[in-house]
């Protein structure tokens, strides 16, 4: 016999796949939601449904969309001349919220890697040559993960762009604000050495 | 302007409702769902749903219940004479998983805390002296936290039981299994040296 009844385990295993959350998280969620806070159960009930249903992907930047126009793809934008690639929405997100960068983004939803099946035609990089052959792009600024994947997806952005003339660039590997040398990886230091900047 | 469109906000804010996650992973969370597991996604709604329309309380034992009989409050459960009050639904679970107790319950759903409101009405003590005097019961198990208000929960219960005639107990309070002496806290050590037992 199952601990829990039938309605009150599947709340708990539809919880566990939510990212981050394991068999004693998941319980503790139902728990809280049937006991203290069943208004937000019918709140996140009726949200999730609603993104299901109102939420897309723009045709464009592949970044998630409910409007029919995509605010990442305005024309000011395209007027930057700028279009950053980024791994994920979280990355967009993260560059959106954090710096003053206000020009086009291209989500890849993914990395390069063939091992996982996920090759050029996964991350839409003909959508990508796509707009790249549109002409309206002069910078394409690379901001996937610096991670072995994320350096390879790089490699090849880099030459999908150079093949159209367009500037290239990548964001600055160094060390982070607030970190201290002493703690810093030497792979980083190199990076930081190698790309040091005249003051 | 948010940093999101309005169905994503609106879920964000939802899963932020969930005990345990701050803002990062709220977003963590709906990206992953929109993203990559949409099945979840419907999975959880459906879930939300059939657990807020489905799920009560059991009017005797006060733990949750969807079926017609609570499984909590079978007659070969009330024969064992042995009623174990604890303070949430997640005690009766771990007390149900990690050992071998198969008495009758009654969940609190709280603790005695009268600054915040929450008194003997509160937590069905009503209900529960009802129980005692139907007379089945021969035993209390006080199965409150070892802390201040779980303290007083337990002495306010045991005063119930004891004006009823009934044998009350409190689980042992000790060095947890797996435990260091070198780094339990005193109070701990305290109770584990009044609580000794002979061998």
């Amino acid at each position: 016999m199952s601990q829990y009844s039938p309605r009150l385990s599947r709340l708990i295993d539809a919880l566990r796949r939510l990212p981050g959350v394991g068999p004693k998280s998941a319980q503790r969620m139902a728990f809280h939601l049937l006991d203290r806070d069943r208004e937000a159960a019918g709140q996140l009930g009726t949200a999730l449904g609603e993104a299901l249903a109102g939420i897309g992907r723009c045709p464009n930047c592949r970044m998630f969309k409910e409007d029919e126009a995509c605010r990442y793809c305005s024309d000011n934008r395209t007027q930057s001349g700028q279009l950053c690639v980024v791994e994920g929405p979280a990355d967009l997100v993260a560059i959106e919220q954090g710096t003053a960068y206000r020009g086009r983004y291209f989500v890849l939803m993914g990395r390069l890697s063939p091992l996982d099946g996920i090759g050029p035609d996964e991350l839409g990089l003909p959508r990508l040559a796509e707009l790249l052959d549109e002409g309206a792009m002069q910078e394409m600024i690379i901001a996937t993960n610096p991670t072995v994947e994320g350096e390879a997806t790089a490699y090849y952005l880099a030459e999908m762009a150079k093949a159209r003339g367009l500037r290239v660039t990548r964001i600055a590997q160094g060390v982070p604000m607030g970190g201290e040398l002493e703690y810093v990886d030497g792979s980083t230091l190199t990076h930081a050495l190698s790309g040091r900047r005249a003051v």
